[in-house]
């Protein structure tokens, strides 16, 4: 159990063994153990499934990580660093996660404070958009940037900056809210209850409900979802690939809409790298990366276009297990820059 | 000349002795030596007049330099670091300066290279948006804020972006490009060849062409400059503390715009701060930051707005000689930092 093999040495000469990755996510909890270097052993998923009270939901999660620990031959004295991605707001400081719209019954959960006494280990507890940007920066698209930005492309939209290597959380965590950048001034309503937000373009909850008001039917959108009111962004693509009219003038304007929100991301901080998860990622490079990187030349100077790189993200379907172990590290290596300091 | 009232300790166990602040305005040069803890010594002003020629205006400015520093009776050998605030472009790898607008003759300057060869002291160069940061950050409005943007008002609108406690500069320098945010989608045509641009409706130039074109003649405004092909911010002001339409309805937009590009800066970057230089400054708490709070605040979530401050610059005219000498602490600082790193 307590083999050399499994025993790493990571920067500052500091000594771990196993890491825990917890991602909860609206859906589904991904679960993943990993030895030092961030190489996953083990990992699980189930549906998320609140009960409605999320100190019973925690308590589930730590038999389930318990179990899987094991399983990949880790004693839980050999916990290194535990990290927890989590929907919406997070408090850095505290590691509490504020009523994350999803998970009915968690309201300010003291997250950390009950996986302390769970685990005896280290926690970092962050949003999902953060999570994930620390993993593509560590094993994925971002790797080798120092000043990146990683937006997750899903029912919302949110950024997680890495800028000077470093996570970049602002004040409260709450950093890289950049699905309510305006991007048309008394605009479209958006469901966070200002108006015009990137977001309620771009977004996907709120793009799925425009496709549905607004797709032709009869249609080939509507056709391969089966009928409008079941449309999702998904035939949309697959649609748009076939050449469908109305698809692709429906990417087009997203494609524009979404650069109207790089643009505002490159102004402000000149990334070297700007990297899309999800609905972006599954469109791919004809119908989004290409279009878009024309887009956003097109609103910024050749200064800042012309070397910025614009990519899918790296992870895919490794991405919740990645972002719970790159936290995971987070813990690990903030505890010994914490030692470090003490000295 | 070496008496220890001079040769203080600052951080890191380093020993510095003088300090030596540059400050390249595109009107005035701006000299200043300080002691180590950043206090003014002697300081000097002169008309920058460009001779056309970047290497000989440098060397005047290596003489004035060391006039000074002889007044302030410091000795060339006690100089532990030099700052350089420029207009324009700075690429702070190499410390060169690219092509400011307005001064002829400095195309792609190698000022660091040059100093240093002068001086042989550390130094750093930045352009004036960062080092008016640092100096607000160490001396001014943003003393103890970790995560702050400060925009200068001027001609143009830049700002420099102080983030967990540090300047951001991003890649090749050019981050806090907020000027060029876009306030107004296909607006009004921008200097820099982009339309809608903060700059194009809030910054100096842009705004003092719109005031010429558009004052009332007869008019309040108009009356207070003698003519309205002499109206400037400053007769706009002045005419809105005594009340006039017009004048109070321009501040009004102008303080609309100015909270567009501020709601980027606060989605993108949650700041505790932002602090407004010049004309903000100038205009004042009625009639620029008492709407302007109340105008950011309607563009972003409570959670974001509620606690941010957004406050004069607290350094005013003592700013062009704190901003090099905030430079010349850094370029101390980071010798030290490369010092420790090396050992």
């Amino acid at each position: 159990m307590h083999g050399s093999h499994r025993t790493l040495r990571i920067r500052r000469g500091f000594c771990i063994s196993a890491l825990l990755g917890i991602d909860i996510g609206g859906s589904k909890i991904a679960l993943a153990v990993a030895d030092a270097s961030g190489r996953v052993l083990a990992h699980a998923r189930r549906p998320t499934q609140p009960s409605g009270d999320a100190r019973e939901d925690l308590a589930r999660i730590v038999r389930d990580a318990r179990e899987l620990l094991a399983s990949a031959g880790a004693a839980e004295g050999e916990l290194a660093g535990v990290g927890v991605s989590a929907p919406g707001p997070v408090d850095p400081a505290s590691g509490s996660i504020l009523k994350p719209p999803n998970l009915p019954g968690w309201d300010v959960v003291p997250i950390r404070e009950i996986l302390a006494q769970a685990f005896g280990a280290p926690i970092c507890v962050e949003n999902d958009a953060n999570a994930a940007a620390l993993a593509e920066g560590r094993w994925g698209a971002g790797r080798g940037y120092a000043d990146f930005a990683y937006l997750t492309m899903s029912t919302g939209v949110g950024a997680g900056l890495i800028l000077g290597g470093r996570l970049y959380a602002g004040r409260r965590g709450n950093a890289g809210e950049v699905g309510h950048l305006p991007v048309e001034w008394e605009g479209e309503p958006c469901a966070c209850g200002l108006r015009g937000c990137l977001e309620a373009y771009v977004g996907g909850a709120a793009w799925t409900r425009r496709l549905r008001r607004i797709a032709p039917e009869p249609g080939r959108v509507a056709a391969l979802a089966g009928g409008r009111e079941r449309v999702t962004p998904r035939e949309l693509v697959a649609a748009a690939r076939e050449g469908d009219a109305f698809a692709v003038g429906e990417l087009a304007r997203w494609n524009e809409y979404l650069a109207r929100g790089i643009v505002a991301l490159v102004f402000v901080l000149a990334p070297e790298a700007v990297v899309l998860g999800t609905i972006a990622t599954a469109a791919g490079e004809a119908l989004c990366f290409a279009p878009l990187r024309e887009r956003v030349r097109a609103h910024v100077w050749p200064l800042l276009g012309r070397d910025l790189a614009i990519l899918p993200s790296g992870l895919g379907e490794a991405l919740p297990d990645r972002a719970g172990i790159a936290l995971a590290l987070q813990a690990v290596e903030r505890g010994a820059e914490a030692g470090a300091r003490s000295v």
